[in-house]
């Protein structure tokens, strides 16, 4: 999700989320703090290579959700949260430099991967050195709670990139299947961030399994946009190599789309396609999409997860992190909104 | 270090570790079933080869430290020891996982690697899979003590692994860094299966960190063998793809000292040797070493070592773990003997 064009008139909630982003900004550069001190954690040798990964442009999502399902009020971060923060981002970021390798990806965010850069076989290791660090840093929490709950998204993150990676072109699409894998992949750790948040906020039991619930169905969403935006807008916009999942072959969901609004013949055609992975093709598809209305259908099914997600926070309106996440959910429709604008 | 030939008559130390392996039976079947139980943590679709990986037939080193390290003279095996060796063994076959790729090995222990069955893609993220899933394990003590030092050992193989990978054909040999290497690779886990075993066991904190040392140096010890046997010994014995090491152009201690045992205008024919990485370089450099008394000399070192990890549980006679301790470095310097004999 973008964080450009924060002022735009036409969404309200976009103000709004402008005004989320400042409310963090202190638990932000805490958590910025917390990843350089991580830094000196790591071997001398491997000190450059940890930086270059947790000097991150990125998101911060993850991070966000932990800071926003926590919140209670306070200004001021809280040692906690923006240590738990650390966890999930490390995590995440641990398997954005796995990812890179699988799509042979050559830029993330506008910088060289390390797969790129250092070759395969350094972004293997460091993925997994940068793993064990966030896991050394879930330690740091009183009990194994946090440790065990990352560990468990971990394993579904993975297990994720393994069903979507052995289906590879030559398999059979389904939503079913889809689903499955963006739940394994994406929601999970949502989920947990969303439910640390909560829990290291203090907050009572039933909001702490609400927050989680809210987290795993806007991760839903969430997925489903960002594969989005792979065919609805461009490279430099997505700021990462346009398609690699296309270019891997991965059926996503308006891949899945356009396919069942084919005939029978366009279909065998679109699968060749989808087999070549060549960027003109992808192209073609988009175009595709664009005349069957594809990108509609696909962000309507993104708004009923929301929707959903929001449901789940409904027997707890009276909390300020409800607000927040309201807030959150609000600002990711009007970015499906503005992807079709 | 192969634990066929137990009864040779050659090394009374041989024998004894035929009667430990028989002491840890109970607590290797016990191991087995936690390894077992594991799978079925691991999501539906990714199972069976979480299976492949777990049902492992290999030497069970590290488990077999936390065991020892661990003895209190009880002969029913603990859980608490069972669930330590099950930690340090999983993320060992986790790394095992990952080395496969970078080594582009085909065979480990007689069957087919992950990367060579699945493809590399595949094995990368099993190989997360199962080091998530190894810290869920450590989770599940009562304080985050075990995870931790898990942590720590894990950060540092994959370091070892880097900088090995880092230096590649092109590096400068040198003993301090090779030393490094395997300081970081292997002799960290076996510091830390020592010490777990140790503290789990019930044993004064004094000998926990003897332990430890003890550990590490004979890891150390360890790797050096496991770095002659490349050259000393055949594939079949070996039971992995020949010289993966040399392959991949990794200097270790036997190629060091013949390095430094040769004439300058033969060290320039050997480095290139070395960065082609055939097999028949690999055959000559080995029968070049032979020649030189190599084999003899890196065993020496080795033997250093084992000296050394026994002298720091001198100040601990008494205790039944330093008996088995030292068993088992006995049958390492028995190993040693065997493959110059």
């Amino acid at each position: 999700m973008s964080v450009s064009n924060p002022s735009s008139p036409k969404y309200p909630a976009a103000r709004n989320f402008a005004a989320l982003l400042e409310l963090f900004q202190p638990g932000m550069s805490a958590l910025d703090e917390v990843l350089r001190e991580q830094v000196a954690h790591f071997e001398p040798e491997v000190r450059d290579l940890a930086a270059y990964c947790l000097d991150s442009t990125g998101k911060r999502l993850r991070p966000l959700l932990v800071f926003m399902a926590g919140w209670n009020g306070r200004r001021s971060p809280e040692l906690l949260l923006v240590r738990a923060a650390a966890v999930v981002e490390m995590t995440h970021l641990a398997t954005l430099v796995h990812d890179d390798i699988m799509d042979h990806a050559k830029l993330r965010r506008g910088r060289a991967t390390v797969s790129a850069k250092d070759g395969p076989a350094v972004a293997v290791l460091l993925g997994d050195a940068l793993f064990a660090q966030s896991v050394w840093l879930s330690t740091q929490f009183p009990t194994t709670e946090v440790c065990r709950s990352v560990a468990v998204a971990t394993r579904q993150v993975c297990t994720g990139e393994i069903v979507q990676t052995l289906g590879g072109p030559g398999a059979q699409p389904s939503r079913e299947r889809y689903r499955r894998i963006i739940d394994l992949k994406t929601a999970e750790l949502f989920h947990v961030s969303c439910r640390l948040g909560a829990r290291l906020g203090g907050s009572p039991e039933g909001f702490v399994e609400a927050a989680g619930r809210f987290g795993r169905k806007l991760g839903i969403a969430y997925q489903i946009y960002d594969d989005l935006t792979d065919f609805a807008s461009s490279a430099e916009a997505a700021g990462k190599t346009l398609g690699t999942d296309w270019a891997s072959g991965k059926f996503t969901l308006p891949v899945l789309c356009l396919l069942e609004r084919s005939q029978e013949a366009e279909r065998e055609r679109l699968l060749e396609q989808l087999r070549s992975g060549s960027l003109e093709a992808g192209v073609e598809i988009a175009a595709l999409m664009a005349g069957a209305g594809v990108f509609r259908a696909v962000a309507d099914e993104a708004r009923t997860e929301i929707a959903a997600a929001l449901a789940e926070l409904a027997d707890w309106p009276e909390l300020p992190a409800t607000e927040l996440l309201r807030d959150l959910a609000a600002y990711l429709e009007g970015q499906l909104d503005s992807l079709l604008a």
